[in-house]
């Protein structure tokens, strides 16, 4: 690991979580150079969706690859291009009656984020955007605006500049509703809320600790958006693909976003990143928002492979019976624990097993990682543990990982319990 | 076509200027769907300094593929990484008595850049950043700030805050060195410039129209920098990578930037960027900026091959030999065409042909296409053929390339000369 | 009235309201060039409070003038400054143990609050202030971007950085305790209000509709900034200086501001404007923040006067019995004209009159200005008449306002009761 | 003294330069408790152009209480309202031909320039303002944006937004014309300087050192504002008002601003300040910038006194004549002492008697005070010495004032050669 201590900025994170130099991943488990397996349970924070090396998508690359494919192209039109979007139509707008222009972005969340913010602003001719609490969309200057963590959030270069936060549903408790909140502060003039030019969410909040709205606060906001002429814009970042058992997580809702963020796992496990608005929207003039990397020819090669996952129901029949599985084991588990006073949240496969006690979910990952199993933390004090596996883990797999979980626990307490003991 | 005209939004840009559906791709050369052969002087804006699908890479990509090779992995270590990290450590920074550490951001260009800006701000706690008539640093809130052309900067979302630009080098004619106004503005007290964390410019200003900061101007730059504590940040996006004649493209005048933004060929054709900073800058916190694409392990594996090009000095000598033809000819080109007062810049293998006859650069690369050739133009008012073959090109097909302009450019004024003899 | 259409400005307001060229005042009465005369329940919007032309002012004005003393002297030091100073110390701050050091800004209330908002982000060097819904601060830009009401806030020029707005008590019905909300943002790290260097407040919002905060919950407000070291800025431009029935609004909660701004009847009628401040917060550098007009003699000389009205409490006395005269009048109204929905709020002698229906209020001052009675709206829509008479007026004058009120109410309703007769 | 120090902010100034208690002031004398005597060449920083308590003026005031006018009247019509801008139109405006439509701001010059730049943003829809180097405007956070001294610019609160810094004539010395630096900027659509809704530019910058603008600067910079369709806002808080000779400073170039702030002595020496717009620039909504003082009556009462002494002539040759004195001794005490390499600079009675030696300048003013003479200082570095004497000045008191600065000089050389004497 010398070179990475030598070489590699102190900004490494996921390397000091996961000491492990990686070498070889498939499917739903990732081995170290010494030949140690571990079960993924990060899945790439949500890039991994369909595992990691894929078949289809291996051999598609190497075929693509071999036949000097056009493997970088900016913007130009290529034979792979092509047939990635008429696969995302024919897989994902068609069955779904949506109509969406298609954006390339740079290939990362953020630029795409970046995008749907300078677009609405635009569009709307008013810079101010309202975004939510713990809400997580980005590093880049612009998404930053709108990311609520303060861990990322330094006075010197942060734009504290045209956002506004709103309580996100659940944000008082159970027994209020935001949605009131907002828009109170929306119907008075004299708020200090500038009518914005759009409203910026995640349906899972994610990184926020794994908080899930209601069907019926995401169409309130729906209708108060319609109501006051502001934009929605759904972050599809990190629960879309699929994550939360329909490909797009706003699905359930039965709302229709203005726009929508889109990457992780929508490049098959290489980096691609799309912004998808209403036709009407599209008010971009050519070349107004260019990226050297938007047309990662390797990526639509492989999303033509893993959008055919969406051909059938199998897949989101799959997650769902998972999802059951998942969200009775943890439950299981926070009751096997009553002192922990766990909490459980999610839906599809992503699920987050809060345990208040300070420090606790942090050990939880790291003597997990012992045993084998890669997961990660979320939330403002990283109190949640972060249930992310691939969304074709087989159900051994998954009830392997869940295991190691509850004996992780069960050890730090009882490790706990003889620290006390020794102590008398 | 139609797909494209009916999904992706209008913002798409070069599939307008070159309008083919390519297929495949090799070295210097690009092919459509029926087949029709194109030389590429694009070379992907500097992604492809090394060729499309350069063997090398093509053969280790397939081989990583086949082996299950970690293909995403956050920030975590790989085994790829780590090869990555050695490369570039051997090849390129010991070479050259180097010491920076490597940041690996999101995968684009503009990423880069929003990290460096941040860091600089953090570590000076100032906000106020320079930045140069004419830059081009991206399209993200932050990089935009620092961008200057004002087809990007729309007043409803453009952050026009902290950033002050000052004249680049040769900004008002040769006779003004721009950095005596640099200097006066710092100097004084009350010229309203705060001081900057950092200044952020390119040794060549591609985007900007080919313009080419003297070697004397950079050291005075560096100077000015350290005497005023500001950090100098180089921004190597699109003429690092050997694209002047050596690896980086401010080693011809001696000086040691503190931050070094890299990226498009640094992935040797695959979505990569770093940010590099000297040691005693590194102090991020762990994981205070982030990136879900920010491991890109398929690019680490394509840029040990391609960094394979650094271990003697062939490239370079050859750059050097195929830069010299280039001015040549196209020197001969402004000679031949005296009425179009042609203005010729450049160095290695990034040249400008400025034509200041509006519209005149944009006809060339239209009918230049025509004859199977693809070139882009810069510049604010798009009057600059930019030349940017791959650095690998053979000299045959540079000179087949520059003939099919020559052949242009004689065809476009002589249609225009039977044109003014039609009208009499 | 030619002259000031030709000349003045579309801005011009009150002129519209009070269509009369005022040529005298004395005490509680205006006089227009034509002799007529009219109660001022305004009160040039506090700066009278004690009344237009008081003697005891008007003789040492005059007194002062013919002795040549220094009537504009900047920040120097001057016999009528340092009698103001000895006498606020006092009548003013000795009586109440409170210790502040005062800086003599532009004398504007905005002024006031621009230094105060400089003054604490330099302090605690963060940049982000926090304001209160409804709040209004002044229409400088500093003010301006802690000021609610959007009818000031055009997205070309006001700054929408480093200010967050929170409810003001009673915002969201009296069952909700709004601090809960800001205290939930506070502790949050995710919730993306980044911890401000100040709060500002008004005790009641004038401006904002009559608005009381109760005591507790300024007293809550305070513990919090304690709690998570925030200062605590009290404007008390409007509501200060006797208006709510003590010197300073704040004095019925017991609590301590940081910093206090002062102005309008501070200055006995004429110009001034006061920061208060702890003396630990008192940071400036020499000259840091200036102003032509911060030495406004006249005033130091007429203020001198009206600060004697602290010297017992016969004022505050006679204050708190027309305070009860006056609530109890409007609750007569309100009671008399139930359909009407009124809701009478205030405390001392600054009282509103809220008549939901829109448009209604206006009528109202409209009428009772051609019945001899100067009185103003205030809130969001305009939909509260705003009872601010001297707090010298007698009780016949007093009386004899409000009974206007109440004839002009009658009045329009049996004229709308009348059109609707005839439109049968 | 002990009161100021114990009660009064860090923030005062002038007290510490003058370090006296000033009872009384007639024309161009003030006196202290102590009965000393003082010439005065600072006049209130050019708000007692007609001297102190000038006897029109202070009968007047007398008078106008005495018959209870209306003293404070927020923008009501009142009588003595009227008659100031009868006098305005019939001495100012009429005989230049000037149309003007005029806003009452608050009192306090930086109010007119908050204003002149709100409006300017919300007329051309455009947020950037271009001001200049050296420039100063005043401190509310709009105006400091524009103002360029960095002892006021603090990192904590600056508003480094929205504003572009320009060179000022002369600013890298007399063979630059700084236009065409501007020019460049503007007419390049990328140099980053975004199309300003507005220039803001002193004629003369008093507090940024006495720099005079030349007649063709000033015609130049009017030209390019007509040409790219920029409003040119000419601040006149210090210079107009007969100070540069004429009434406004930019009459001498024959521009016409497109607005004009106006404050200091257009209140007779109380505070009132204006905004002047061309009638077509007057889109302000009624009540859409106020302020509690923007209706200073007995500024207007004073003003009105003041004006008359534009009915004639008279007091434009006096300045003339005793600018031709001032600038002749000034020179004359440059050459006595040449070592300094003093630089005179200025216009009408304003002058700057520039030391370069590091803090010589602050020793003059010192040492002047001493001998009775109040003297401030201007520029980055407090190196200019500011003479500012009232216009209405008699030439004894003007040579016997001057007089005391060659004494003090002469004064300060041989103390300091006494003092290398005893060295050695």
């Amino acid at each position: 690991m010398r070179i990475f201590e030598q070489m590699e900025s102190q900004v490494r994170g996921y390397i000091r979580s996961f000491p492990a130099i990686f070498e070889k991943a498939k499917g739903s488990y990732l081995y170290d150079e010494q030949g140690n397996e571990y079960i993924d349970f990060f899945a790439g924070a949500g890039t991994l969706n369909y595992g990691h090396n894929n078949d289809r998508v291996s051999s598609a690359l190497i075929d693509y690859i071999q036949k000097d494919g056009v493997v970088h192209g900016l913007d130009m039109a290529t034979s792979a291009k092509k047939r990635f979007l008429q696969k995302l139509q024919d897989t994902v707008f068609s069955p779904r009656n949506l109509e969406y222009k298609v954006q390339f972005t740079g290939p990362t969340g953020t630029n795409s984020v970046e995008s749907a913010l300078k677009l609405a602003r635009m569009i709307k001719n008013r810079s101010n955007i309202v975004a939510f609490t713990n809400g997580f969309h980005g590093l880049s200057m612009g998404s930053l605006a709108v990311t609520g963590n303060n861990f990322y959030r330094d006075e010197a270069h942060i734009s504290r500049s045209n956002v506004s936060f709103m309580p996100y549903d659940g944000y008082f408790g159970p027994d209020v509703n935001t949605l009131d909140y907002f828009r109170k502060f929306l119907a008075d003039g004299s708020s200090g809320l500038d009518l914005p030019a759009a409203v910026i969410v995640e349906t899972i909040q994610a990184e926020g600790g794994i908080n899930v709205a209601s069907d019926e606060w995401l169409q309130g906001l729906e209708q108060i958006c319609r109501e006051f002429d502001i934009l929605l814009i759904i972050d599809e970042i990190q629960v879309g693909n699929g994550r939360s058992g329909e490909f797009f997580s706003f699905e359930r809702a039965g709302i229709t976003p203005d726009m929508v963020t889109l990457s992780k796992s929508i490049g098959g496990g290489l980096p691609l990143a799309l912004l998808l608005m209403r036709p009407e929207l599209d008010q971009w003039k050519p070349g107004e928002h260019t990226g050297t990397f938007r047309g990662n020819n390797l990526a639509f090669v492989a999303s033509v492979e893993t959008l055919a996952y969406w051909d059938s129901n199998d897949l989101s029949d799959a997650i769902h019976y998972k999802s059951a599985i998942l969200k009775e084991e943890l439950q299981a588990i926070a009751a096997k624990y009553p002192d922990l006073n766990c909490n459980v949240r999610g839906r599809g496969l992503i699920f987050g097993l809060e345990i208040p006690e300070l420090g606790f979910a942090k050990e939880v990952s790291r003597i997990a990682f012992e045993k084998g199993l890669v997961i990660e933390l979320s939330g403002a004090d990283d109190q949640v543990v972060k249930f992310l596996p691939p969304l074709t883990i087989d159900e051994e797999t998954l009830r392997k990982g869940i295991a190691i979980i509850d004996a992780t626990i069960g050890e730090i307490i009882s490790t706990k319990q003889d620290r006390l003991r020794e102590e008398f």
